[in-house]
C-alpha cells in the first residue's frame, strides 16, 4: 500500500470512488454500534455479581467499630471503607473521605463549594473577578463541562508522552493567583492512556502556586485498571507533596466504578486531614451520610488490594483482546497510508486517535451516518474545541468483538474517505 | 398529685430535695441512652434484610426498557424506579426524578443550584441583595441548617394543629419577591406529628407568590409512615396546583430511608416536567447517574404501594408500643402537674414536647448529665433559637423498650426539677 500523500489526484479520486461504494453498501446494513463511552461490557459486569449473590447479610449487622451500617451514620463513618481505599491507594486512612456512587460528583461538590463558600477561609471563587483552570488536553470531557458550567476559564495545556507540559504549568500557576485548579488523570490518562512519569509527578508536587487555594484534581480513575502483566507505575504524589510541605494542594479521586458496577459503586476523595476537615464542615450540611450498606458490600467482596488486582485481571482478560483488535486493525489498515497516529495504552479505557488535521468532525459524521457512534469530536478539549480537529477518543470496551470488528471496519473506511477528501481539497 | 402551681415555696423546696436525691442516684448508673435522632431500631432494620438476602441477581440484567442497571445509565433512566415512586405518591411517572441515597441532598442540590445558576432563567439567588425562606416551626433542623449555610434569612411561621399559619404565609409571599422558599413537612410533621388539613393544602397550592421562582419544599418524609390503622390523609397538592395553574411551585421530596435502610435507600423529587427539565440541565453535569443497582433492589423488594403499606405495618408494630409508652408515661407522671404539653401523633418519628417557658435548655442539661441525650434544645427552630425555650423533640424509635423506660424516667424527673426551679426563681 502506498501512503496517500504519494498518490496523484487521479489515483485519489479513483480510490475515493471505490471507498464510497463500500461505504454505501455499509449504509444498507442499518448498523447500531457504539464506541463512544468508556463503559464496561456485560461480560465484565457479570464478574461482580458475586458481590450481591454471595453476600451474607450478617455482615451488615456491625461495622468494625460497632456501628450499624444499615442505619444513619455520621458522615464518612464506615471505618472499613476508609481502610480499604487507604490500602488501595497507599495512604493513611485519615486521608480518606468516602463519598457516594460518583467520584465526579465529589469533584463537582468540591468546586461548587469553593465557588460558594471558599476553601479554608479563602475568598469564595464566586467573588473573584475570574477563576481559571489549567486543562491538559486531550482530556476528560466531564471535567471540562464542570468548568464550563461555572464559567471557569479553561487554559489548554499540551500533554506529552510523560504527562502534561509541566514547565508551562509551573510558569502559569506560580505567577497567576486566579489559577485555582489543574485537572489531571495521572494514570492511563483519559483519553491518551499515558501515565505521568516520576519527574512530572515530582514537578507537580513541588509547585509553589500563587493562590493558596490552588488545587490539583488528581482524578486517579484508572489507578488499578491495567491491561498487561507489566504495569505502568505512578508515583504516590502525596509522598512528594509531603517533602514539599504541599499536602493541601492535591485532591485525589478514585472509585470502584470500573471495578464493580459503574454508577453503583463507591467513591473516595484522598487528601490532607486539614482539607478533609474543611470539606466535612460543608458536606455535613448537604447530606447525612453516604450509602454505607453499599460500602460494606464492596468491602466484603473486594476486601484488599491483592483481591482487587486479581479481580482486575479478569477484566483485563476480557478487554485486552478488544484493545489488541483496535491496534491490529489500525496497524494493518491505516499505518501504511500515513494518515493517522494513535496511542498504545497499558491500561485504562481508551485509545486516543489522531487523524490528519481538520478531519475528525468529518470522520465522526461519516461514521454516524452508517450507524457507528464515536465520542463527539472536540469532546476531549475545553469548550469542545479541538484546535486541530483531529482527536477522536476510541472506547473499545463496550461492544463485543464482532461488533467491534464491524465498527472498526466502518471507522477505518471513514478515516480513509475523510483523508482523501482533505488531500483533494 | 397537685399541680406545681398550687404548691407553696416550702412544698416546692421539699419536693426538689426529694427529686434531687433521686437524680443523684440515677447519676451513679452511668446511663448512655439516646432519644435524640429519628432513627429506626435494629429490629426495624432487620425487616428489610430480605431485600438483599432474597434478591435474584438475574433481575439486574435488564430494566423494563432493556437497559443494564449495572452499567452507567443516563441520569434518571431507570423506568421502574420512577414508576414505583409515581405509584407511591399518586403522580404521573413523568413528574418523578430519582436521586441518590438522600432526599435531603436533593433539597440541598436544588437550593445550591438556585443560588448559583438560578431557576428557569431567573436571576441566581446569589445575585440578589437577600433571599428569604419561610420556616414553619418547630420544624426540621436540617432544613434550617441549609438556609443558614447559604445565609438565607429565615422567617418563623407559627405551626398550628392543621398546619402552618397560611394567612401569614400568603400575606408575606404575595408581597415580597425576595421570599423564595417555604419549608413544609406536610404529613406527620417533624417534630409536631401533625398533618396539614385539606384547607391548608388548598390555600398553599393557590398562593400567588410575588417571586416567579418561589418554591414550596414539600418534604413528604413520612408519607406512608403510619402508626395506626386509622391514618391521616394528606391531600395530593399537585391536584390542587393543577387547578391553580401552579405546577412549578411545588417540589415534593420522598425517600425509602425509613422504609428500608436510612442513608442507603433511594430518594425522589416529584414536580412538574418543566421543573425536572430545568433540574436535569444542571444535575447532568454534576453526576453521570445515581445508583441504579440499588434502585432495582428496592423496586424488587417493595414493588408497589400495597406492598409498602404491608411492610410499614411491620414497622408500626415495632414502634407503636414505644410511642404509647412515652404518652402513657407523660400522662401519668407529668399531666397532673400541669408543667408540660405534648403531641399525640398518628405517624412519623417524633413527639413534640413543650415544657414551661424557659425550661428546655435546663431539661436538656439535666438529662445530659445523667447520660440521656435529647435533641438539642432550639434545634427545631431557625438559628437554633427557640423563642420560648420550651420545645423538645422526643424520638422514641431507636432505644429498646427497657432503655426507653429508663430514659423517660430520667426525662420526667428532669422536667419536674427544671419546672420547680422555675417556680422558685
Amino acid at each position: 500500500m502506498l501512503s496517500y500523500e504519494n498518490l496523484s489526484t487521479e489515483e485519489l479520486k479513483a480510490k475515493k470512488e471505490e471507498l464510497m461504494k463500500k461505504y454505501n453498501e455499509l449504509k444498507l446494513l442499518n448498523l447500531d454500534l457504539n464506541m463512544a463511552r468508556g463503559k464496561p461490557s456485560k461480560e465484565q459486569l457479570d464478574l461482580s455479581l458475586g458481590m450481591i449473590e454471595n453476600f451474607d447479610v450478617k455482615d451488615l449487622t456491625k461495622t468494625k467499630d460497632n456501628k450499624d451500617p444499615r442505619n444513619y451514620l455520621n458522615l464518612d463513618e464506615t471505618v472499613e471503607a476508609r481502610e480499604f481505599f487507604a490500602d488501595l491507594l497507599d495512604v493513611k486512612k485519615e486521608m480518606v473521605f468516602i463519598g457516594g456512587n460518583s467520584s465526579l460528583n465529589l469533584m463537582y461538590t468540591y468546586i461548587s463549594n469553593a465557588m460558594q463558600f471558599g476553601i479554608m477561609g479563602n475568598t469564595p471563587w464566586n467573588k473573584l473577578e475570574k477563576v481559571k483552570f489549567l486543562c491538559p488536553c486531550p482530556g476528560y470531557d466531564r471535567h471540562f463541562a464542570i468548568c464550563e458550567l461555572f464559567n471557569i476559564e479553561m487554559i489548554n495545556i499540551k500533554i506529552n508522552k510523560d504527562g502534561p507540559d509541566v514547565q508551562k504549568i509551573k510558569e502559569l500557576v506560580e505567577k497567576d493567583n486566579l489559577i485555582k485548579g489543574l485537572w489531571c488523570v495521572p494514570k492511563y490518562s483519559n483519553p491518551t492512556g499515558i501515565t505521568y512519569s516520576d519527574e512530572i509527578v515530582k514537578a507537580l508536587a513541588s509547585l509553589k502556586p500563587a493562590a493558596k487555594d490552588f488545587r490539583i484534581f488528581w482524578d486517579n480513575a484508572y489507578f488499578i485498571h491495567d491491561l498487561n502483566e507489566k504495569k505502568d507505575e505512578l508515583l504516590n504524589i502525596f509522598d512528594e507533596c509531603e517533602k514539599n510541605n504541599n499536602m493541601n494542594m492535591v485532591l485525589e479521586f478514585a472509585s470502584t466504578s470500573k471495578i464493580t458496577f459503574p454508577g453503583s459503586g463507591v467513591s473516595a476523595l484522598i487528601t490532607s486531614e486539614e482539607n478533609i476537615k474543611d470539606i466535612k464542615k460543608i458536606v455535613s450540611k448537604q447530606i447525612i451520610c453516604y450509602n454505607s450498606v453499599n460500602q460494606i458490600m464492596h468491602y466484603k467482596f473486594l476486601s484488599s488490594k491483592e483481591k482487587v488486582e486479581e479481580h482486575m485481571k479478569k477484566h483485563a482478560k476480557i478487554i485486552k483482546p478488544k484493545f489488541d483488535l483496535v491496534l491490529k486493525t489500525f496497524e494493518e489498515k491505516l499505518k501504511p497510508l500515513k494518515i493517522a497516529n494513535w496511542t498504545n495504552p497499558n491500561g485504562g479505557y481508551f485509545i486516543s486517535f489522531n487523524s490528519l488535521d481538520g478531519c475528525a468532525k468529518r470522520i465522526f459524521n461519516l461514521c454516524e451516518n452508517v450507524g457507528v457512534i464515536l465520542t463527539s469530536p472536540g469532546a476531549t478539549f475545553p469548550y469542545q474545541k479541538d484546535p486541530d480537529d483531529k482527536n477522536i477518543r476510541i472506547a473499545p470496551t463496550y461492544p463485543n468483538i464482532d461488533e467491534l470488528k464491524t465498527a472498526l471496519e466502518v471507522f477505518c473506511l471513514c478515516v480513509k474517505i475523510a483523508s482523501i477528501e482533505k488531500f483533494l481539497n
